[in-house]
C-alpha cells in the first residue's frame, strides 16, 4: 500500500483535504479513485489506514478508516554522519540507502582529506535535495519517520551533539579480544537503554586524518572496524546500518 | 597499496613480466617507477608485494618481495541470487558493492515479477561488464578472491546448487521465537562447518512469487526477513551481506 507522510495529527473517522504535493502524488501520478485507500503517517508516527471520499479538480478529500500498530523504526536512533563524499551521486545513495536501512538521521560535514566541497550558497539547495530523497525512500520502505540531513561546518560541531554511543568507523581498528568494539557497543545499548541515540562518524574517500581521531577520541568516541575488507565511503555506513539492524532486531536479546 | 588479481602462481623472488592489463593500469594509468610497490594477489589467493624493477615501452617486469599472510574473505562462501533488476544501474550496484561486502559469486536470473528481461544475445555482453565491475571492487576492497557473475536461465537452476545453507530473502517472514531465521542460520554456521557455502535468494522490485517460494522450499531454503523496513531490491542484498558480515566477522562467536 502506498505510504505517505503528513504533517499534522490524524485522529480516527476525521476527514481532510490532501496537502498539494499528496494529491500530485496519489491523485494525479497515481490515479487513485474515491474508495481507494493508502497510508499516512501523521506527527506522531501513527500510521493511518485513508480511503479517498471525494475527488475535485485540484483536491481530493481523504477519510481516517483505521489506525495501525504498526513500528519499522529501528529501537536505536542512529546518526550517520559523513565527511563530504566526492559527489552528490555518493551523497544521495548514503541518504537513500541509509534510509532504508533504518538511520534517524544524516549529518555531512567538511573533513580534513575531503575531495568533496558544498559551496556555501549551494548548502540550502542540497540539503533540500537529499532530504527529498529521504523522504521518498521513508515512504518507499514504510517508515515511521522520515530522517534529517543536516549540514555542519565542522567535526567539531558534529562531535558535540548529545548522544549514548559515539563511534567513528575506522580502518585501522581491529578487534579487542573475543568481541569487536562494534558488536561491544550494540551489545551494551542492547541491554541497557531502549531508546538510546547513537552516532557513527565515517570519513570521506580520504579517510579521516589522525588530528580529526583525536579529536573524536577526546569527546569520547570508540573506533570501530568494519571487518577485513576495504570499504569505499559510500558503503561502509551501509555495511554499519545492516549489521545494527541486524544486532537489534533480529539476532536473539535475550 | 594498489592491489591486482593475476592469473598465475607467484613465489618469493620470482620476476614477472605484467599482463598487458595491469601494465596499462599501473604503469600507464597510475604512472608506477622502477622501484614502486604493489599489491599482486595469485591463483592461491596469496597476497604478495611485488617491486617494479624495469619498464619498457610496452611492458614492465615486477619482482615478488614479500608474500602476506592477509585474508581478507568471510569464513563462509556466500552466492548472492538475485531475480533480474529493473535495470542495469540497480545490477551494478549490487555487484560492486557485494563485492565490497565479501560476497563469494552472484548469480541473476529472470523471475516470475521481475520487470528486468536480458536479451539472450546480450547476456555474455553483460556478464563481461558485471566481471569487470567485481574485479575493480575485489581490488578497491582488497580481496583475496575475484568473486564469479553468472546468469542463470531460471530459479530451478539456481536452487539445485550445492550449498549447506539456503535462504531466500522474504517480506512476509517474521520471527520464530527469540531469534530471527537469519541469525538462527548464521550462528548455527559459525558452530559448524568453517568452510560452508551459503545461498541467498532476493526477489527482484515486484517480489517473489507464491510458486518461486514454494519451489525453494521444496529445494530446502528457509524463508527469511531482514527487518521491518521494505528494502529496496538492490539494497536487501547489501543489507544481509552486511548482517552476515557482522554475525560471523565481529560479533562474538564464543
Amino acid at each position: 500500500m502506498q505510504h505517505y507522510f503528513i504533517d499534522q495529527e490524524l485522529n480516527l473517522g476525521m476527514e481532510l483535504t490532501l496537502p498539494a504535493e499528496l494529491y500530485q502524488h496519489a491523485i494525479v501520478v497515481l490515479r487513485k479513485q474515491v474508495g481507494d485507500q493508502f497510508e499516512l503517517v501523521d506527527i506522531h508516527q501513527t500510521v493511518s489506514i485513508v480511503t479517498v471520499t471525494q475527488i475535485e479538480k485540484k483536491t481530493a478529500q481523504v477519510k481516517v478508516v483505521e489506525q495501525l500498530d504498526q513500528n519499522a523504526e529501528l529501537p536505536v536512533a542512529i546518526t550517520i554522519a559523513c565527511g563530504l563524499p566526492k559527489n552528490d551521486k555518493k551523497t544521495e545513495l548514503i541518504v537513500e540507502k541509509g534510509t532504508e536501512m533504518g538511520a534517524t538521521s544524516f549529518i555531512f560535514f567538511p573533513s580534513q582529506y575531503a575531495i568533496g566541497k558544498w559551496n556555501k550558497q549551494k548548502v540550502a539547495k542540497k540539503l533540500e535535495r537529499l532530504q527529498k530523497k529521504a523522504t521518498s525512500a521513508a515512504e518507499q520502505s514504510h517508515r515511521n519517520v522520515v530522517p534529517t540531513v543536516e549540514y555542519r561546518e565542522n567535526l567539531a560541531a558534529v562531535a558535540d551533539g548529545n548522544y549514548d554511543c559515539r563511534l567513528v568507523a575506522y580502518e585501522e581498528a581491529g578487534k579487542t579480544g573475543e568481541k569487536s568494539v562494534l558488536a561491544q557497543a550494540l551489545t551494551n545499548l542492547v541491554t541497557s537503554n531502549s531508546a538510546a541515540r547513537l552516532i557513527a562518524v565515517f570519513g570521506p574517500e580520504g579517510g579521516i586524518a589522525p588530528a580529526e581521531i583525536d579529536l573524536l577520541k577526546a569527546h569520547g568516541f570508540a573506533i570501530c572496524g568494519l571487518g577485513p575488507r576495504i570499504l569505499r565511503a559510500e558503503t561502509a555506513p551501509l555495511y554499519f546500518l545492516g549489521a545494527c539492524s541486524y544486532q537489534l532486531e533480529l539476532a536473539s536479546v535475550d
